[in-house]
């Protein structure tokens, strides 16, 4: 089982317009859309489309949290949120005239007793789980250590994790030691301090990350693949050519994979699992919302990425 | 005691920007202002803010009328409002660089066993009511003389209503004999097909709707004041000046004023009266929101309107 951990999810909202969005106007919303987000319960949702066992946890609240837990019950997919008494966060999404706009509501202000809690919770999940995984951002008022407490839960259990981070959220986590950590380019090179214009650069920055506490190092390049930096050996990981379409979510569709490949235990066929996890992301780029996937775009991509080993 | 009914309400959400909204764009929403609206409850807010005792009804639920509940709750405002099962609308208002936009969603899709539902517990509430406002829109999948069945209940136990709708929700539930009517210019010229351009024009509309069973129709002419064609004469009432602000809920506050007079009983002084409406309505303007007035500005404006008898 993989337990998916959401500190700050979202009720995500696409609302469709007739027309263009237009500054100053009032619009009539045509059809809306209402979806469980938060980047970790994106990763949940894959994995239970792949029919992967799967119980999304994290930090819920309020009318918005029992909109998520309701919209989590339709899909039946497990969870074991801590309720927090506070209202999650909305993100609205609002299409129109072929243009996308997003509005994201910040998160509520939470405090370290509701990490307390979750803690207490997470040892129980963890002691059956085979792989916890900790994506997404922070909400307002917890320690920017916060994931280095849960990181440090999985790793005292013997479970492998994963962290899809950002910012302090990141690194602060490293020393604890988790398994693996997946930054996009942006992300690794403000971990390091600086941009990342070439592949060396690149691997010598995830590198770093690996000397900080990070088991393996899986950096997403976006349309041009995965360069991971593991313990046994580096490898790229590229798909034939760059795929078109919502780029929402790809990330979290790889994290799935790797959550997946993780979960089935040691030894772990690295270039085996890179593959899976870039043709999954490009899967998910075939899908208008995160949190899903194309299972036959899935299929085909996989046989099509390249592995090239660096080192 | 007043009640309130609102058919479709809403969740309204304030987004404050920190800069300018720009579609196609991502937008870190700053601030978030969550508070229960529709025109019936924002009449009801005013009452409420005026000392008056008022119960909301209505049609109102899922996850969203939980929130609506608990933020009337918040106000200490009574509500008796029928449950649907079904997600109670939000509206999105966007400000950012002085421009505001609205993102109006459709209500949901009701049906006349809501209705029924409705006029059961209505029967209730109006014999303990001294006057009935009916405001706003209809849902989707009501029957357009929805109005015209909860009007023809007040009517029956010789309580007084007043109607606040558009369209055929408004003509259709003429013959039910409303003690008011409160349509704006543009609505009353939809209402008799043709558009007005002068008093006497006005006038005539507004006795074509009495003519159709309406008691009184009192004609919103937005910063201009009111035209009021009443059972006992037409008056006229002006306030001194056009009041700069936001006239978001001008009407509603209007509406108040006009219920409170009606429920304080015959023989009703319509000078004083239509004085006290156009007063409360300029004190609304000067708050952002809906639903709320500014008290000292109503007292100091209700000694400048002027009134003019026309007929």
């Amino acid at each position: 089982m993989i337990v998916t951990v959401t500190l700050n999810p979202a009720l995500d909202l696409t609302y469709q317009l007739d027309g263009s969005l237009s500054p100053g106007r009032t619009h009539r919303v045509r059809a809306v859309d209402e979806r469980p987000g938060g980047k970790g319960i994106n990763v949940a949702r894959v994995l239970h489309q792949l029919g992967v066992a799967v119980v999304a946890t994290g930090l819920l609240g309020g009318t918005q949290g029992e909109a998520i837990r309701t919209r989590l019950a339709e899909l039946g997919l497990s969870e074991h949120f801590v309720e927090t008494g506070q209202d999650a966060r909305r993100t609205v999404v609002v299409v129109g005239g072929g243009v996308s706009t997003g509005l994201w509501e910040p998160g509520p202000r939470l405090a370290g007793r509701h990490l307390d809690d979750l803690s207490h919770q997470m040892a129980h999940l963890i002691s059956h789980a085979r792989c916890v995984v900790f994506s997404g951002s922070l909400p307002p008022g917890l320690p920017s250590d916060a994931y280095r407490r849960l990181v440090a839960l999985a790793a005292a259990a013997g479970v492998a994790s994963i962290l899809d981070a950002d910012g302090d959220a990141l690194t602060d986590a490293l020393p604890a030691g988790p398994t693996l950590v997946k930054p996009n380019l942006d992300e690794l090179g403000r971990a390091v301090g600086h941009d990342l214009s070439t592949l060396e650069s690149t691997a010598a920055a995830a590198t770093q990350l690996r000397l900080a506490g990070a088991g393996t190092v899986v950096v997403s390049r976006g349309a041009l693949g995965l360069l991971a930096v593991t313990p046994v050996g580096t490898w790229l990981a590229t798909p034939p050519r760059p795929i078109e379409g919502n780029p929402t979510g790809a990330g979290d569709a790889c994290v799935a994979a790797l959550a997946r490949g993780l979960a089935d235990g040691n030894p772990i066929d690295w270039p085996e699992l890179l593959r899976d996890a870039v043709a999954l992301s490009g899967a998910a780029v075939h899908r208008p919302v995160a949190g899903e996937v194309e299972l036959e775009a899935y299929q085909r991509y996989r046989p099509q990425i390249t592995l090239e080993r660096m080192g």
